[in-house]
């Protein structure tokens, strides 16, 4: 029998604001057996970004990421957010190693081809090295994964955390029992995004489409939810989309196959 | 018999420019057996600052790092000096881990005491997990390590990249026959700071002595020689301070005890 890997991904909103931030770490310290964290990070780094007089441009959700913005993503996910995570976390007694794709060659990405939209320096996942990655958690180590990944030659490329999360979800899944949970400010799908207790409790592929043309399901919900659909699909066990303050809960929305 | 480590420190001159960075990459590329990098990037943090319109304040050539220093030292040396050059270092094909003291708990430090100074958010280092380190180097993973530590209570401080090195150093010595080397834009210690052809070939402890009392050694090469002959004396079985140009010669300043 696999051991369960808990992958827990979380948003900017989440780890940028200091109160959620310690409801999540209490929640993530406390959940049982082997686990992984995927952090986003965006918030600060649009913040930044306006400080140093540097536009945000997104496009669908995506960030346009040029040379100047990926100096800011590379900063603030690598550096500011990562590196706070991992400190508050060792404090915890949880042995956290903060890792972008570059480290170790964790993840490899490709550049995204120009179609419509020149993304700039953003990465699409090519392989997660789950070797590496299992070999860690086998020995209590926490990975703590910032949305970056490399192209193998050098460079550095902004990469959605969603995408990261329910990448190495797939990729650990031969090595462990994988539950791959999305944290987020909500506390779950919602039918009614003003009503918080209208969470969606379960959703298979075909509900899903079905809200999406009825536009109950919108925006950056539908990406995730793909992840999520890819994910549970290639043998993750389990993918819920909950809130930060609930993950050690049976609550949330659940995928189903 | 144990198996020779190469430590490399690296000033942020040299990490900075990309000319001066190739030239170190490509050397340390081809240095033979196991090998460590650690990095500076105090240019570039002023830098930063000076846009964010942060003063950066020094006082005998070290960094007052209040809270908003200590985010833009977390962004730039564990965020972009860090990540870009393990990026850079796996395109060569070399296993790159960048790590700041935090990740796994590498380096545990104390906040430096309030005597005539107070530096803020700076870590005297207390301990260097050799084990944790001589493991991942066993595996013939190459830490990066940024010149930041932690202090097992949630923060990130700002740690000297130079006693780093040494510290490092000290603690592989019982692992490894380590050979020590900093490496900055000048070909080694100087009788004549601006004769570069006047190198020290080598140095023990009262001539060091004897030339800080004459005023030919100043400046921030007294720490950098204070940490060198420390770490000489407590194991490391070389210590050479030398040019980023220089680091598969066996010119610049020999350490002796």
């Amino acid at each position: 029998m696999k051991e369960r890997l808990t992958i827990i991904k979380v948003g900017g909103k989440v780890v940028e604001d200091d109160t959620s931030l310690h409801l999540l770490l209490s929640g993530f310290v406390s959940v049982p057996g082997k686990k992984l964290l995927v952090h986003g990070g965006g918030r600060s780094a649009t913040k930044l970004a306006a400080k140093l007089g540097v536009e945000s441009k997104m496009v669908d959700g995506r960030r346009i990421t040029d040379e100047s913005m990926l100096e800011i993503v590379t900063m603030v996910y690598g550096g500011l957010v990562n590196k706070n995570l991992v400190a508050k976390l060792q404090a915890m007694h949880v042995n956290a190693l903060g890792l972008t794709g570059a480290d170790m060659n964790v993840i490899s990405s490709v550049q995204r081809p120009v179609k419509d939209v020149d993304y700039g320096f953003v990465g699409d996942v090519e392989k997660v090295d789950a070797a590496i990655l299992s070999d860690l958690i086998n020995k209590n180590i926490v990975p703590v994964m910032a949305p970056l990944t490399h192209d193998g030659k050098g460079h550095i490329l902004n990469t959605n955390a969603d995408t990261i999360a329910g990448e190495t979800a797939k990729a650990l899944a031969p090595f462990f029992d994988v539950v791959l949970m999305y944290c987020f400010e909500k506390p779950g799908v919602l039918r009614d995004e003003n009503e918080d207790n209208s969470v969606i409790p379960s959703l298979d592929y075909s509900e899903f489409q079905h809200l999406v043309a009825e536009k109950i399901i919108q925006g950056g919900m539908i990406p995730k939810l793909e992840n999520a659909f890819i994910a549970i699909n290639a043998g993750v066990c389990e993918v819920i989309i909950t809130s930060h303050t609930a993950i050690n809960d049976i609550d949330g929305t659940h995928i189903r196959k």
